[in-house]
């Protein structure tokens, strides 16, 4: 499996993915500012692996501190998180892995800085680690939703490029065929940044798991040719009631699963849930660069220069349109509120 | 306005629409074949314009044709005109200007080239005109569904470039720019193509019409922001009863307003109509090269190279999701079977 995010010593390696297919370089990050950097640029991107890589940037950013109150090195830790945080405002993962970082060392009862750097580690080391279990366990679980024979449309990237492990709905789909299920997946490109032709088509070429692109324009009709039996794609961020923020597209193909009557699934662990918000209005989209939207690459214009462009990264798709959130413990179907409730209740039981 | 296609005493010269927005290049056709392989290699495109073209395209076949009975000049202008169809197989305006040249010079009494030749340059003139006149009622009439403050959600291009005239869609936007109606527009990009990104961007900013430019994935989004008053788009063929094969993407569209109850209007001359085909199942759809998915402008890769894609020029959109068709006899409604009908007999009334 590709080494999407390494830790090695005293900085974190990740696989450029602004370069792939194309060419596989590997870059290390040295300082909290060159993980920042890298997030916000979408050299590493996908809400679970960005929760890992700033994970590692937090412990960058204390490699060198060292005389420092506890009251101090508190006050930092928030600027630091809120820095990171910053770099992209919809995934969650960011945030969670953050903020737990921040909770177990709020535990600590030891103050000296090789326990803190230590456990800095530790947690993000382990951070990562969970994410590769929670891979395969939504990726088996997912096994319930898909059948021998399945044709999945899937949007952006949701693979190991994505995650810490074999990713969330790309995951499931890497299960299905493990278990020789005959799978075929139809990958849209997932303009602006074409994660789906980039990044997905690669991941599956690379598995040998039958995948035919297609623009995110000719969806509609691939369905009504009936060569889709169902969607299947990640997450970055869901509210309380099961609103679902994930890459530009994501809304538009959940209106036309519901038309076309085939099941919408998100695949997402629960590092993803952020029970604070409601509903899906709260969930804050980020905007970005009209370049992207402007010139592919960033380098090759498409259109008239300086054309206003509407570039959200993002969109949410309500609850009612969606059939089901494949976790790591189990699928959650309908009525959302309550069956998150009953999962969360069942973990703090194990 | 842009000189989109000219004819000049020998041959005719089209604005290449490939180069676009980047360069302005004129190319000349002295040739059916060089006609042919224009429109096959979207030089010029648009269902109108192409038509229009073709006309000039058959002229070009006879240039210098002169020792031949008329039997043998029916059956080499059958075979021409099957070969100037083969080149886009959706858009039925090409077919409807070749039948009617062919129409119009069997009811000839007179055999002899040089008339033969005259009408052919008629004929194709007279289709060229005819073109500008439909644009200008298409746009006048297209003002009954767009009112003050219009935002509209528009899709490939249907202006200047892709008509004779004004344009159908775009024409309507034009003619209420004009009107002073204070409009806004928003083009998706329309891959895999770009024609929206690339030509509609372009018609717009040259005539000062606001336009602001999204990614096709970015439509659902955006119209459930409410940015969006109404979809107003073109098409390449509509069936007797209103289905209508458009730019893919189209249908997609449709779906959109549909769910989110927003207007979503067609704008074509009758030219675009078959009503020898019953319903949207009977229209063949073209499907076409990889390349155009898997490269940008067929030049600079955005995938895995090799990669399956599943490229379909069209898609078709059935009656029951369309508001109104704009015509150059007005707005037609559901139900369109009937309502066309109407406006037939009105037409051979008239």
């Amino acid at each position: 499996m590709v080494k999407t995010i390494e830790w090695k010593e005293e900085y974190v390696r990740i696989l450029d993915q602004t370069k792939l297919p194309f060419e596989t370089v590997y870059i290390d990050l040295f300082s909290i500012e060159e993980v920042f950097q890298a997030i916000q640029q979408l050299k590493i991107r996908g809400a679970p692996a960005i929760g890992i890589v700033a994970a590692y940037g937090l412990l960058l950013a204390f490699q060198t501190v060292e005389d420092i109150s506890a009251n101090d090195f508190f006050d930092l830790l928030n600027e630091k998180i809120n820095y990171l945080n910053s770099a992209r405002p919809t995934a969650v993962n960011l945030n969670w892995a953050l903020q737990h970082v921040k909770t177990e060392l709020e535990n600590s009862n030891q103050f000296n800085f090789d326990i803190i750097r230590n456990r800095l580690l530790n947690i993000a080391i382990r951070i990562h680690e969970d994410d590769r279990h929670r891979c395969d366990r939504i990726s088996q679980f997912g096994q319930e939703i898909l059948g021998n024979n399945s044709r999945i449309l899937t949007h952006c990237n949701t693979g190991a490029l994505a995650t810490g492990g074999v990713g969330t709905a790309l995951g499931v789909i890497h299960k299905a065929h493990e278990l020789e299920k005959k799978i075929k997946v139809f990958a849209t490109e997932s303009r602006p940044v074409l994660q789906g032709a980039r990044l997905t088509v690669w991941e599956l070429e690379n598995s040998k798991i039958p995948v035919t692109l297609i623009c995110d324009s000719a969806a509609a009709w691939l369905i009504k040719q009936q060569e889709v039996d169902l969607v299947l794609l990640g997450a970055d961020r869901i509210a309380a009631d099961g609103s679902t923020a994930n890459k530009i597209g994501t809304y538009n193909l959940a209106i036309l699963a519901n038309y076309h009557k085939i099941p919408f699934y998100v695949a997402a662990p629960f590092s993803t849930f952020d029970s604070s918000i409601k509903d899906g209005q709260k969930i804050p989209i980020e905007h970005r660069n009209a370049d992207e939207v402007r010139k592919i690459f960033n380098t090759f214009p498409i259109t008239v220069e300086e054309v206003d462009c509407w570039n959200p990264a993002f969109d949410i798709t309500p609850p009612d349109l969606i059939s089901g959130i494949i976790t790591e413990e189990g699928v959650i179907y309908p009525p959302y509120e309550l069956n998150l409730k009953k999962v969360k209740i069942n973990q703090t039981k194990t």
